[in-house]
């Protein structure tokens, strides 16, 4: 994307000496992490394909008594491919081949959970409030085409696939939902999971398609581990965060279509909240590029109508239990973050910092039962 | 403190070329705030004292029906100032006359809430496990030697003082607990509010000392706004700040003690993703300084015993509802924020953002109730 801020990694590793951006990446990251080496075939490939490829390795200390649970993690963020006027059978397909082709080198990266960005066989068409012809993206969770094709990789590459779609609940009054699909590395259907919140701001208008999620905080134990969705603007909301916890998650995803001026500076900061508050990791996800909508539509902002929804900023990253966390992907390219993860760390850090232990879940159950009382009196203090 | 790393804010600057500084600040500090301007007598006093003073302002949309509600909060970071070797009296009233004179910078600010670090009256101690002396820095919150000096300082200056100390009850058992006692600015004693998570991790064993407060989530209505105290620890709990929210809180104060290598990389998480979630600002204020005890202890990291905590980094900053934040204090000298704040900002933001309503507090209560069971069954997919 011309003129825009690739990222701010680039911008701290070209501009400081070496030990103060030593310190800086202490402060801002976290315990320094390994990057991953990957073959130059593979990294041919990416480049070939043209999008970015990083990784980097998340450790945790031996144990006596449980052997290392080491999980690759990828994630892909990218743009749409045919401007949003092309036909919708045609978009649809440029995507599949496109993640198709994405999903074939994270195989070769040894990725065992890979997941996508929210609603990623589409434009983010929500912000023009239109009906017509983006309710035609959506799916069948359970037999739709792009479910299918999963399946078919998950199969070939022995990978757990985590597919964020519009879904078309045909057997429930034909209503859509924001839904992620979850594909064993068999090939099964595992299960699907609702975003639980959604938004009502800007050119965010998904309220005017789906309702929230009624799939509450399930967790799906796969053979890598246990893992939960949070999805998009889900991750504002810390209690969403702390059930897929109480549930066991080992991983949270959280794929997410956000543009820069409205969530960019809150972006580096709620994944990763939540991954220190819940001792689990935790994967963000955003899409890149800026979308075209054939219509006009207004943004709620008192300026006047126009086509475009803003530049969604990429800036994918992973976040661990104790704080740490990679760099992001860029801000401008499609790419694909393979993060290396032992599970073991989850309790490791549950046993360190005691979060878990001392969350006092009992006293916040008591107190919210009272404060979603329609009579609570909140409890202030006053000058006699 | 020699050898100690300023702080990422002077290294950005020094060495970003201002065009990429703007970028990275943006992205990592959100919203660019405007620096208050000091008369010089202000700035001069405070470098006579030998503590940096900052200041900035975050500003809200212009109503029709309300008037802006603009409030100056300050927050004090310190080092102790006498050896953790002197007589208890001295080193209680070498930090009373210290804050008081920073106390006194503050007034001639336009300080409305001024806000102490964590237990301010005395060294950090707990990492010794030791009794004696450090019980006797415990004083009653209602009537200690401390709160009597704040009154004095309050209705002598019309500000508000959210005063951390170790507290004795007396009437109660005389046990200890970790307390902050709020004085309003027209000297009256309004209350404490005491530490709600208490942690057991490293140097710190706290819970040695006293248990889980027991004042619940108060807010305290003042002149100036409607604040909450979330005493240091408790700011790893998400649960913890929402339920402040509930309350009403308008300004939540993070007093703390916290050392580098354990949470610095989560310190400028925490406060700032509170802020977010719940649509109030946060002020999160740590001490500064190493302190050096006579006896040595270990710290449970397998290391040999020692006489000192490490480094408290200070860092201490301001996060607002829509994201954005000051740059941090330093992180090895004295200091003194100063942040204006147009509070009608909170409910403007949740018209924005609608995280409040949105908050499906309902499920969470209803989730929650059900997950304190001794016998609750995590809800976990698993292939069949």
């Amino acid at each position: 994307m011309a003129g825009e801020f690739e990222s701010v990694e680039k911008s701290l590793e070209k501009h400081l000496p070496p030990k103060e951006l030593a310190e800086v990446r202490r402060i801002l990251y976290g315990k320094e992490l390994k990057a991953l080496d990957f073959s130059s075939e593979v990294k041919n490939l990416a480049d070939k394909k043209n999008f970015e490829l990083k990784g980097y390795a998340f450790t945790a200390e031996k144990e006596s008594l449980r052997p290392a649970r080491v999980v690759r993690v990828g994630l892909i963020q990218n743009q749409i491919i045919l401007p949003t006027t092309a036909p919708v059978p045609q978009q649809i397909e440029s995507l599949h081949q496109r993640i198709s082709e994405i999903i074939e080198v994270a195989a070769q990266c040894g990725v065992n959970v890979l997941c996508t960005q929210e609603a990623w066989t589409m434009p983010f068409a929500f912000c023009t409030r239109e009906k017509h012809p983006w309710c035609e993206f959506a799916e069948p969770a359970e037999t739709g085409a792009t479910t299918k094709l999963m399946q078919e990789l998950a199969k070939k590459h022995n990978m757990v696939i985590v597919s964020s779609i519009l879904e078309r609940d045909d057997e429930h009054g034909e209503i859509l939902a924001n839904t992620t699909v979850v594909i064993s590395n068999t090939g099964k259907y595992l299960g699907k999971s609702r975003k639980n919140h959604i938004p009502r701001v800007g050119d965010f208008n998904e309220s005017t398609y789906y309702m929230e999620g009624n799939t509450g905080h399930r967790v799906f134990q796969t053979q890598f581990g246990k893992i939960g969705i949070n999805i998009c603007y889900g991750r504002h909301h810390p209690q969403n965060w702390m059930m897929y916890g109480v549930n066991g998650a080992e991983i949270v995803f959280n794929p997410s279509a956000t543009v820069g001026a409205l969530s960019e500076p809150m972006w580096p900061i709620e994944a990763r909240n939540a991954a220190i508050a819940n001792s689990y990791f935790t994967c963000a996800i955003n899409r890149v590029g800026t979308e075209i909508f054939p219509n006009e539509f207004t943004s709620a902002d008192g300026k006047p109508a126009h086509k475009d929804f803003g530049h969604f900023y990429g800036s994918s990253y992973v976040a661990a239990p104790d704080g740490s966390r990679t760099p992001g992907l860029s801000r401008t390219r499609d790419g694909l973050m393979v993060a290396e993860m032992d599970l073991n760390l989850c309790r490791q850090v549950k046993d360190r910092w005691g979060f878990r232990m001392t969350q006092r879940l009992d006293m916040y159950a008591e107190s919210l039962a009272k404060a979603v009382q329609p009579d609570y009196q909140p409890d202030v203090v006053t000058e006699k």
